[in-house]
């Protein structure tokens, strides 16, 4: 038998220690035998200290979600898990304060829980009114009305998670984020991967968002050239409609660029 | 009579001395009376030394091609000009050392006339070999394959303009050039106006010109905000399809921004 690359899901949990696994792998298997409040935790602080599992958590947290729903009809671990993020969301300043790296996984995380987690597929989570603004309750509506007939409404983002998102996103994009490479990082590469998804939620905030993306350029501290880089590649990704135009995949990508 | 605005043909007449207004009346009435080759010298000097009068010349010289042409069939004022306009593309970097402003004005000049100026309208220019490189020769061929059957090829940008227009915006998008406020402004004018003809004409060289201006964020001299933000707005503008989004045109041109 040869030896094969572990699968991306086994991968992942490869990076708990023995006894996390097994609650983990019985999680997937069978949610109903394991405490999922307990479950979500464990995978969250795992994300907050593991900037790569934090990139793949919503892959598991997916598959936990759905496992539970076949089997219980339940979403105890849905709600568990955006109990914590909420929690973690009202706490950012002192994460932040506390540990740049644990900040940077938190927003890492919403964001990948944010692209995974889709309306429809469990009962309504219970993280809704407080993070929720008027404007969104409307675009809701109009969202759900304009895609009620169809049964793609079961894929769309979870509304309550969108703000939540921006704000983090918002915060990246002040001054002093901007001038720490680790954020600037963090958040282009958020952009690239919710950044239209999250515009279609919200398209007022996005622009607002690059406001301070484009303010950044002329701060009077002025910004490192890498970070100086990575805003202009994704100001260009966007207003190229959330793509790489073959010019900019040269440019910004290419390793022998003369 | 309501004393009306004068016509923009009147209005670029009157930013000359009477006795050459009158020549320029004759060259538009009756071509065949004047001296062409000196009213092409008189419109290019003029163009300069008057930076507004260089925006709006290739109105005028586009004005005096066509009257000569349904007149006599000829093209020397249109030979004149583009002459002209080779010898000061030759001496470019003695004119810009003497005076910018000319300099200036000279590129902002040569952009109106490629604007302006199409092929077909009269017999090919005399400018050609000398500023044309075997790729643009190809595109010319595969273009003109293209466009034959259509009466559009009437209205093609002339080739032979391509490369010297090229040549001026990336001698601008130099390191020396870009912290001069005054080159920036004409570099991101004048993409504005033909950008996305000269695109088309040549990719290639706009992706390397658009390399320099990318460039120029990490140039360690540092541009100044104006700089920053033109380079800033052109590079979205050309990343949306030579378009100004809803979002760009608040941030870069509503007076009241927050």
């Amino acid at each position: 038998m040869v030896m094969g690359e572990p699968s991306r899901e086994e991968y992942k949990i490869q990076s708990f220690d023995a006894e996390t696994q097994q609650l983990l792998k019985t999680a997937l298997k069978d949610p109903g035998a394991v405490d999922l409040e307990k479950v979500a935790n464990v995978i969250v602080d795992h994300s907050l200290q593991d900037g790569v599992f934090s990139k793949e958590a919503g892959r598991m947290c997916y598959a936990i979600i759905q496992a539970e729903s076949k089997q219980a009809g339940q979403s105890l671990f849905r709600r568990g898990l955006l109990n914590r993020l909420q929690l973690e969301y009202q706490a950012r300043e002192q994460l932040r304060a506390r540990s740049l790296q644990g900040w940077v996984c938190y927003v890492t995380f919403i964001c990948n829980i944010f692209d995974y987690l889709r309306v429809g597929e469990a009962p309504a989570a219970t993280w809704v009114a407080d993070s929720l603004c008027p404007e969104d309750q409307e675009a809701c509506s109009r969202l759900s009305a304009l895609l009620w007939p169809f049964p793609q409404v079961n894929n769309m983002p979870m509304m309550a998670l969108v703000n939540p998102v921006y704000d983090c996103l918002f915060r990246l994009a002040q001054p002093d984020s901007l001038s720490k490479e680790e954020e600037v990082d963090c958040l282009v590469l958020q952009l690239h991967r919710v950044g239209e998804q999250l515009e279609k939620m919200n398209g007022q905030r996005m622009d607002e968002l690059f406001v301070l993306i484009r303010d950044g350029f002329l701060l009077p501290t002025g910004l490192s050239s890498l970070a100086q880089l990575l805003l202009l590649e994704i100001i260009e990704f966007r207003a190229a409609g959330w793509k790489t135009t073959p010019a900019a995949q040269n440019y910004y990508y290419s390793e022998v660029a003369d």
